[in-house]
């Protein structure tokens, strides 16, 4: 037998696109927490954690990813994309197929891809959809996980009118929980927020060309007290001109939210 | 103040129904373990115990439910059905109310009515409806807890065939997984057994006066292997006669298995 030739074994790396889902609950959120100076590693992975020990079993060991934007500890994606750069002779869906037997289930690699020339998954994206659930009373043991359960009677009509207020071009200070550190620019375009009931489930779909730290959580936050009566329509156009997170707004749990979709050209 | 007289507090104990869903994926089945004779307790809790902790909270200590039916480790519910007997003063809302503070999320109380005379959840039920999810191909993450992943192509058609000769009043035997012991009398009466495609779900439903062990998990095992293209329809006529439980028969995951409802008169 001859040996082979390494020459022909090599591959020279290139850039791949992957989009993923996972279910949140089972996670402390999308970053990586090895590199946290000082801190020790969670008892809970994080999703890019789980993901890079999943890739590195199949491309070898500190495989890299790098995702469109982090989600936090209990959100859900059903289209978080990331990239990867890797040395890979088959074809994509043999690596997806290798990746899948060494990630839990609460991860599912939707599509892998070679990616166009210059992507970057994070700094390529044009914007991002987000979806939120709100379930009318009490979910079945099967929704619980995936949505916020509200009590009290809802109006949805109030809920689209103060979202009509929010679309556009605005700075979302007032609708983010500001992380410290340098003042960074808080002018988004928020192209899409709408509200759609079908039987008990209400769900918010925001779009943006990105989105500040907690603003879809925020949001909802706003539009679930206006629907509950306890905050008029206008006062959501009051809270954002103020430009400043006041005591009417607060974070909706992240049980009911998904990534939904990030966009590219 | 004048002590409350105690004949005012006592309220004749009566009989509840209590209709509750769960997802079988917390829990180690239905039936209670705390009286296995000379086995430790189990790590992971069965959903009767869970029940009784949670009863027991409210209407004090050794309350015990009565279920209308086992069902495994990992089977979901969406309608099972137990009596319990109480003293309780108030209406059964509020009992509803006070026992779901006491329950992990995983269970969901659906509701409690005083139950008719001479109501007894198992000897009374006159029939259960069960229904199996199959998925084709790969599952998100939030469906994976609940369907069969299955990834060869389904012919429908012929597993719809296939359910019409084992529809009827017919000995089940040959699917259904003995426990040994006495014998037992095999003969049910299946009303219904259809088979609906939606997208890429598969939905078994099955109806009956009563089922065997596994019995519906076993005729999913049949009908996925006939609609895969492994198993002649007409097969599973000559199986069903034969009372004999062969190697074409196994049985299917638990995760896809809901008991949908308990029928009374």
């Amino acid at each position: 037998m001859t040996k082979p030739s390494p020459v022909r074994d090599t591959v020279r790396p290139r850039r791949w696109r992957c989009v993923c889902a996972y279910d949140g609950g089972s996670f402390s959120g999308w970053q990586s927490q090895t590199s946290r100076s000082g801190g020790a590693r969670p008892v809970i992975p994080t999703v890019q954690d789980a993901l890079e020990a999943g890739f590195s079993a199949v491309l070898g060991a500190g495989t890299k990813i790098h995702g469109s934007g982090r989600t936090d500890a209990g959100v859900h994606a059903r289209g978080q994309v990331f990239h990867f750069d890797a040395s890979w002779r088959h074809g994509p869906e043999k690596l997806a197929a290798a990746v899948r037997t060494h990630l839990p289930a609460s991860i599912q690699i939707c599509s892998i891809r070679p990616a166009p020339a210059g992507f970057h998954a994070r700094l390529s994206a044009k914007g991002k959809i987000y979806t939120y659930d709100v379930w009318l009373g009490d979910a079945d043991p099967f929704t619980r996980p995936y949505a916020w359960s509200v009590f009290r009677p809802i109006d949805v009509a109030a809920m689209r009118a103060a979202a009509a207020l929010l679309r556009g071009r605005h700075d979302f200070e007032a609708f983010s929980a500001s992380r410290g550190g340098e003042k960074e620019d808080t002018v988004r375009d928020l192209r899409r927020l709408d509200v759609v009931r079908r039987g008990r489930r209400v769900r918010i779909t925001a779009e943006a060309d990105g989105f500040l730290y907690k603003m879809v959580r925020s949001l909802v936050g706003a539009l679930v007290l206006v629907g509950e009566g306890r905050l008029e329509p206008g006062r959501v156009r009051e809270i954002l001109l103020s430009k400043r997170r006041g005591p009417p707004v607060h974070t909706a749990p992240p049980l009911g939210l998904f990534l939904h979709r990030v966009i590219y050209r």
